[in-house]
């Protein structure tokens, strides 16, 4: 019997788990709040990451550790790796923590990417924006989630507004300054990596944001192939130079149909839960896999499929569990402005037929502004 | 937040807790014995099913009851539906607890049954062989599962043995002669009625039984629609009957063409676990939409799919999991002699491609045997 850890229990530790419990794992997740939704279903430790004796138990009881948060401190999933296997292993998860760090190495592997520069001045500020150019935004290279963490600068006159709201982050975990992308789509590439360096891909998903949050996603995103491949391709030579083992999301901005990176999730992400119901394997159980050492399974469509987030609290469940396709998930949260509390999916064997479904549940919801981006992209 | 509590916790529990999570459900299980596996995932009431203080505290912490189990004696049942809604309710379920009394519901619908008489004596044992004719088939009323509580009478003289087998039972739990059917294949209905009666049933199941126990299942089962079409309706006229509100399994001969009831399983079904990767919605989610009173999911089949049953112990994984629509479940189960200790699920779009995939698995886990008839029917 296998015992996975995992730091941090939130719902991708539960869709983790409930994915898991078919392939005969157990579970324990460590999580600083006693409440984790994934401690419903799952054995918890409470603990701060930095509290070496909850460490030391969590350690104690697992086979093998893994993330559903990447900003776990570095030292502690190195000190865990001295006592468990780790994956992904702490050096990709300081990689990924770190936009300075990830953006370099992307530009290291011939992956594209907006100009950045790191800010540790006010002066510096000015010359960045200079050298960069108008618009531009300013972000923190470390703990930023859902555009926590970030200032848009439009004018020259916003520098001032800018470090004033960020700039005394930059002794603390760090700034970045970088070109905005006027961007057409955003796309990401879900992947996910085995022990012994076997690749899959699910198919490209599209992306888009509310207020820097993940609103909708729709697969497979509607990109010529040339496109998805380019995609996939710098997901592949990213996961082989990290020697990087589970599932990672690289987001990409698309601009005049060039891919530009825009970070990597070291985890399974948001815009992969299309895969529980819409592809052969899902993210979630393709994570474990890779973790255990097990065969990859098979990351292929089946049909269609459409992700809603659900923010700030769920929307009543029937319209979704009405339609033919319609895939509920509720975290079991409580609700609060801005957190994400659960998400559908709607399967379909056709576009046409998506389309049909959404425009019926953004009715039915009263959330047309939520579905109309993807309706209009199914119609292009 | 609703709990949903379980009476037995299995793996028909466990697999309804585990797609009923990502409905915000909540679960408490009731069992008699502390290691049932549901318990790895959900809280659990340990007591035995008549020990009223062990049923109060279960009682008192759920919202709504089902089963896991449909032995749990049906004062239980009675008690608890005093306390909290029973989905099914108590008469469907007493009458799925004895063969007698479901039998006889099947003639009084006009579903046809094979010839059967209760028997009290030995003498009346005599007179319904002469009756029935040989070869007959001689069961337990209640209690009997997986083939157990049954004994087979080929000729005149297994009269004898089959009363000293079986004979103390008759003032117990009872005994039912039935004729024994010389059935080109069983067949099972799985399908599901929700409170407002609405009723929907996934494709035609084909199983197969090795010493009474469920070894195979393929799905679609290969019936011309005519056939199918009278199997459904003889479960949905069942449904109605009994005011059913859940999954059930309808099992069935077929003879020259022709169906015969052989019973009700007043609960999700082995033969419809196929329906977790194979079908739109799961028996299992569909199981609790319809105890929940929310709309029933849609039980139309992705392809094809044949589930293997794994009895006594797990073999290995890998052959499975190197299968493109290989999946694998682990009930998290000690091994037993006869235990079901988990399944696998193959899924395929063709009928071609399952085969291939059951022929690889059959050589890979030296398991041609258990494969084989499925292939042949693929084949026919
Ligand atoms: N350089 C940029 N140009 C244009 N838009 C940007 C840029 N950086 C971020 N955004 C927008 O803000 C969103 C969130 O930004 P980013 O992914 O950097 O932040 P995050 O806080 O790490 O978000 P997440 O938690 O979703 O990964 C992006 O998906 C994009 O819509
Ligand atoms: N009358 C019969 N004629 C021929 N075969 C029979 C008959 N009754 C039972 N069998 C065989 O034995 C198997 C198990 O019988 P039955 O379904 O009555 O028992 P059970 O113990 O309730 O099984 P389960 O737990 O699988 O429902 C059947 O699926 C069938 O293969």
């Amino acid at each position: 019997m296998t015992t996975v850890g995992i730091l941090g229990g939130g719902q991708l530790a539960r869709m983790l788990a409930l994915s898991g419990a078919p392939l005969g794992l157990r579970f324990l997740v460590m999580d600083t709040a006693a409440d984790a939704c994934a401690g419903q279903f799952v054995p918890m430790v409470v603990g701060d990451y930095r509290d070496e004796a909850a460490l030391s138990e969590f350690a104690s009881r697992i086979d093998v550790a893994t993330f559903d948060f990447e900003n776990v401190p570095a030292e502690s999933a190195q000190w865990l790796s001295n006592r468990v296997p780790v994956f992904p292993n702490p050096r990709a998860l300081a990689t990924a923590q770190d936009r300075l760090a990830e953006k370099t190495l992307f530009r290291e592997l011939g992956i594209p990417v907006p100009p950045f520069a790191t800010i540790d001045t006010r002066e510096q500020l000015d010359a960045a924006i200079a050298a960069i150019g108008l618009p531009c935004i300013l972000k923190t290279r470390r703990l930023g989630y859902d555009g926590k963490g970030q200032f848009r600068v439009r004018t020259a006159a916003d520098a001032d507004a800018a470090w004033q709201a960020l700039g005394a982050q930059a002794g603390k975990v760090g700034l970045i300054l970088e070109g905005f992308v006027a961007f057409e789509r955003e796309l990401s590439v879900v992947a996910v990596r085995g022990r012994d360096g076997e690749f899959r891909a699910w198919p490209l998903t599209e992306n888009w944001h509310v207020d820097g949050v993940l609103s909708v996603s729709l697969a497979p995103a509607r990109v010529d192939a040339a496109l998805a491949e380019t995609a996939l391709a710098h997901a592949r030579k990213l996961a082989d130079a990290l020697d990087y083992v589970g599932v990672f999301a690289l987001e990409l901005f698309c601009r005049d149909g060039e891919l530009l990176a825009n970070e990597l999730a070291p985890r399974v992400h948001n815009s992969g839960h299309w895969t529980i119901e819409g592809a052969e394997t899902s993210q979630f159980e393709n994570h474990l896999r890779a973790v255990l050492g097990l065969p990859l399974g098979d990351t292929r469509m089946l049909g269609h499929a459409c992700m809603l987030n659900w923010i700030g609290e769920m929307p009543d469940a029937s319209a979704v569990l009405s339609e033919p396709g319609g895939h509920w998930h509720d975290y079991g949260k409580s609700p609060r402005a801005g957190r994400k509390v659960g998400h559908a999916t709607l399967r379909a064997d056709s576009t046409q037929g998506l389309a049909a479904s959404l425009q019926r549940i953004g009715a039915g919801l009263g959330r047309e502004s939520q579905v109309e981006p993807v309706v209009q992209a199914l119609a292009r």
